[in-house]
């Protein structure tokens, strides 16, 4: 692919899944050529390529943090805008403006629940390791484990419920990109905390029911096979530390 | 006013600021007329009237958490999303699709911005009082004015400063919510650490400009002039603990 004439540019540390992740699953289902910028080899590619745009001085807004998708001339950031700007374009949200506010809401839920995810490894400081917060992360990921998990594993598999008896298969009647990120969370929480997980999967099978039904889409089988999906390690979002799995 | 006939209610915590002082300011500034249900008294109001929408049956999407607004049959909660369905509606924002979506995206860096906030009383669980989590919260506080605040506060400032070089006077050009956002985080930083903040005003004199105009704008002197502006205390996001203002 030609780096001048994809209309759709990822830009995203190039080692791990982290919030790029959620982007690349709606651009992978979608079919839409798109590159991957920071995976390709310098000079066009690379980490660098990426530090140019997040340091350019060309646009007035520019992001604050990767992921961000070059469109045209449009720099885009934030998981949930880009995933707004993208629906509609490549038929990832229902039709409707109403539908599309519920499905942005659903995503940025999704947000604040990853952030706290993230969090149970680095309560302190993204500028510290783990290692250098973890008396802080056990206490953390406890209270996590107790009282949030539920709550955001509820709040999901509630909204399927209500979906279902009104006849519908996903979380906000059609298909959308959202249905994509809560079974992006779900693979994260199975790989982070395995015993936890197993332990909470008889309280949300409409979730894994639509996780299964997004797994065996033909776009996504194809790319989770792919080389392009990389695997889940502990320098990631989602980290599986056992002594913070206690169920 | 009548609660059948006000086209906008919004639902939130009705003693603090909070997240809910966000779309309050919106909604303030244009002047829209609308209720603050919890608020209000009961049976049509209180905080029963939030909790009921909260677990009701009847959305299949309903709000993770306040604040939400209802508009006709719409339930809408995430403030960024709420801001982002008021915009165009309240003529708070400008009028090209792109800019829309640079508003919404400075917006949730906001978001970010106010949950790193709020983690720094709040380090380890919301379960918790502050308290209980003091020392924690010590160690986080001392982490975020280090490196995150300057980092966050820069990224604002830089924004104003490329759209002056292009004759704008505001974070996307045309006055939009997002200004008031930054404007009443600004308020909040200045009221939680006031010595850190003071010591830091020198470096953000575009961001301190913005929040001055915005102040003066008419209906937001009102309002802060207004008993619907609470005050700030330490029950709400931006809390004021001597022993985290260190510069």
């Amino acid at each position: 692919m030609n780096l001048m004439n994809t209309p759709y540019k990822l830009y995203y540390w190039p080692t791990i899944q982290g919030r790029g992740e959620f982007i690349r699953l709606a651009l992978e289902e979608s079919q839409v050529p798109y590159l991957d910028v920071a995976r390709l080899p310098a000079p066009e590619g690379g980490v660098a390529a990426l530090q140019r745009l997040l340091h350019s001085e060309e646009d007035a807004v520019r992001p604050f943090a990767p992921p961000f998708l070059k469109v045209g001339n449009l720099l885009l950031s934030q998981v949930a805008n880009v995933l707004h700007f993208l629906g509609p374009r490549l038929g990832l949200v229902p039709n409707d403006d109403e539908s599309r506010h519920l499905v942005l809401q659903l995503q940025l839920t999704i947000s604040d629940f990853i952030s706290e995810i993230h969090d149970t490894h680095h309560p302190i400081s993204t500028a510290l390791y783990y290692e250098e917060q973890k008396i802080e992360a056990k206490r953390r990921t406890t209270l996590f484990l107790q009282h949030r998990l539920p709550k955001f594993l509820g709040y999901f598999e509630g909204t399927l419920r209500r979906q279902l008896s009104l006849g519908a298969e996903y979380l906000v009647g059609g298909f959308s990109y959202v249905d994509l990120s809560l079974f992006q969370t779900l693979e994260g929480l199975a790989y982070a905390f395995p015993k936890v997980f197993e332990a909470a999967r008889h309280t949300i099978p409409l979730s894994l029911g639509l996780a299964a039904k997004i797994e065996a889409r033909p776009n996504i089988a194809a790319y989770l096979a792919s080389p392009r999906r990389l695997p889940m390690t502990e320098h990631d979002l989602f980290r599986q530390y056992p002594a913070l799995d206690l169920p």
